[in-house]
């Protein structure tokens, strides 16, 4: 991991861009951990921040997605930093609940619909 | 797959009341294929009213979560009916881009986080 | 895919294993498709034809818990064949709904225990 | 994570029927973190019931489908609960042996299958 | 899907440099598909093309990591496109088989490790 | 988990033909957790044994897809046991980025495919 005294003046205009953006002064370990290759720090940050930027979607709708994604893949880390994330967006305790009630329900009928080799009904088909 | 028709009491009572709730006179055939075990039909639908009825969050964020989870399994029903069901509850295609946008960067950074083994920030932990 | 007429004797000695110990003179897709690559085909064939073999658990069960992978894998061909042949062991339509009830489920509480980051009770730890 | 001490009425309800019907006095620490939102508590309890309650299948066949699902998702919490499950309900070392060896061929198989793109077998298809 | 014909001179300028750079006259319906949203559009593009090229690992290696990562995902669009791009890199049929041989080993092991819920040994920490 | 010392005649075979083909006194946490059940220990050393021996890939590619599988199972032990092995068979820090670019890189544009649900280009087809 790359502390920011130890960084390349490339690694440190990313975290600048980070710190600047966000509007706080913290470089998460994920950052650090990617700077060992500061092509792909600086290729993950400028599409992440892309991404992430208000749009049609606002960004706490934009985090819960994530959180959805990060829960159904496992990653512990993400859940933890987007759960945070979520949290500073606005997401309660509530939101919270009914978000993981559509995560787990969707995962359990993924299942159903594959188990059951369920066939996609015509006015489904795009 | 059990039509209308041919269904029991039981499954026919499921199959009225998904028709009522939805407002519709179509049954996909995700519950046709259900009902050849109608303990798993009835079950299934009931925790599916209640998970996807509005509350905290509104329908359509509700559709784009299961969808964002239904892509991220590779489900190709799911995603098919969800899709149709998130347009209908008003998705645009710059909302289902940017929805994209964030599923396919989350499911990259998921594994730059678990790759690198990136250990959990300490304001992160609950 | 490589058909009896056209194989090597080295793959049609596997081929006349698995229909000697299948009782069956039909070779699936499958083993056709490994065949372009003749150890792979062996290798795989005889570490199945082991873990497939009566022991402390009886045929049906571990056919059953081959399907529930292939489903939350969401393998088609997979679901495909361990579906026929958990039926041919014995699989009846309500053994067949228990177990996509149990799957779903598990498919469901997998997802509700990362997102809530459980930590896992003292009891538990082997 | 919602102590029983610390429990609505409503959630202590359901902690009340986990214990009954489990015949123990512990209530694991999954429950406690559903109980943040009580109806998810609620939901996932009775449907787990339901699920688990002894019917085509025994219940130790049941435990051991729930942890084939669970080592297939790498749930950690998952896996270490349910192998005390499964445990209890009689599954020896060679049986967790015999299991391990399903599971883990069950997911090498379905990656080759994938990986070589293979056709569903007509007489595969329901 | 947007065909080249209909795109507007945004999707146009990618179109054009997917095909310089690939050197070739054919865009794949992947890029089609995107195109309903030009900036997931332009941003896939641009990450896809610096991961890709040349660098520490040659392209054929880093077409065949994409290949191990899509079957494990069961991504069926992905294995087929990833497989002609990694045959025309170079692929024999006997390194398919051992790519395969590696990726199915992999999925078995990952999860033998998993469900024994094996410590990471000392030397292992990084 | 099972020590040399405590071993049976049938499982020191394996550890003391483990530690001869990979030159090492040492034996993994891995190997001792599969010593609980004899038959899955030593079908599994002799099927990697097989896998993992040089063919027509070298072991340092081979080392980098197993890496990119255990990465994208999220597998914590294989992604810090096999980083190492990769680490002995000479991956760099820059080798790793470039890996990691692909394998994220991947993991995000297969699920764009499924989501937005790619027909495969005919050219494309076995």
């Amino acid at each position: 991991m790359v502390e920011y005294e130890d960084a390349s003046p490339e690694v440190r205009a990313v975290y600048d861009d980070i710190m600047k953006t966000r509007g706080t002064d913290l470089i998460n370990n994920f950052w650090k951990a990617l700077a060992s290759h500061p092509p792909t720090l600086k290729r993950t940050w400028e599409s992440l921040k892309e991404v992430m930027a208000p749009g049609a979607l606002d960004p706490l709708t934009k985090e819960m997605l994530y959180l959805a994604v990060s829960v159904t893949n496992s990653c512990e880390y993400c859940i933890a930093s987007h759960t945070a994330a979520a949290r500073k967006a606005g997401m309660t305790d509530e939101m919270m609940g009914e978000l993981m009630g559509v995560v787990g329900m969707a995962n359990e009928t993924n299942r159903l619909v594959t188990g059951y080799r369920v066939p996609v009904d015509e006015r489904f088909k795009s």
